[in-house]
């Protein structure tokens, strides 16, 4: 069985800084019109950066659509034209001030399929060399380093609602436990 | 260290069916004014459900954002008003024609905490009954069972990009695990 939906027509309905919303109406299997609402994102990455100890360097932020303070791994938004893993190497600088020696592939997660276009593309770093952060004017954060076995202690605890800390982390855990 | 952003004034750009747009200028620790766009989402549930063979029932639909099928653990929208175990219940019906005798709490996720306020509220349910499923009138899916195992090495390959399916399968992975 094979699905499929057809694009009729489309009309962007907001065009913003992050994110510029579409609104399409689509063909579906039954011959039926919907609307297809899409969230169109430039994409971006992130990083579990773990340390010769077997520590994750985690960033505390706050999060403007929740209110709070979050703790979750390096990440940022591509750049036009930059690749994925210029990407995570600038971020994990500029947020931590550390540079990877070596970048492992951990996949693309799409965080909201049903409507987002956003992809990140999510890397584990290793062989670190610490140096200065340099953050954005306007960013306000933090570094903390925590050993792997407590974040992930803190995710089976339910402690962890960033899904790409999530998804970085326990893939990262599973990938270096086999090693 | 503790941050914070305060908002000075909000303007509702889009009004959509599933996501809403606001565009906030917020105030910043070194009081700096900046925009901050938001996506206003309902929130919604997603299900591992895994039999007692050790499968996991998936659904295969068509992702427009992407254009393509994607492999996903069942989940869906909050009704207004509707809790998120009465929501985990219902669409695990629609989706799979399951009833889980036993819903256990794997945590909230949330899918991009920079610029959405989208929630979801992920479970694992087990002690199933079989039922028919009953999905939307506009809804194509089908409903397939893999050994939980074989999801693992799916994601840890890197071919599960579904954020909540990554979040939800590990963190039942290990939970099972331990027991």
């Amino acid at each position: 069985m094979s699905f499929f939906e057809k694009k009729i027509s489309g009309e962007r309905k907001y065009s913003g800084f992050i994110v510029n919303v579409r609104k399409d109406i689509a063909e579906v299997q039954n011959g039926h019109r919907v609307v297809r609402e899409v969230v169109e994102h430039p994409g971006g990455v992130a990083v579990v950066p773990v340390d010769a100890d077997g520590n994750v360097l985690m960033v505390r932020q706050f999060r403007y659509p929740f209110s709070c303070e979050l703790l979750e791994i390096p990440a940022g938004k591509l750049e036009p034209g930059e690749s994925p893993e210029a990407c995570a190497r600038r971020e994990l600088s500029e947020e931590t001030g550390c540079r990877a020696g070596r970048l492992i592939d951990l996949g693309a997660m799409y965080p909201s399929p049903g409507f987002c276009e956003e992809i990140l593309y999510v890397y584990l770093a290793t062989d670190l060399v610490f140096g200065e952060s340099h953050p954005d004017e306007d960013e306000f954060l933090s570094v903390e380093r925590y050993p792997l076995d407590e974040i992930c202690s803190q995710i089976m605890e339910n402690k962890v609602p960033d899904g790409k800390t999530v998804f970085g982390v326990l893939k990262a855990r599973l990938l270096l436990d086999r090693q």
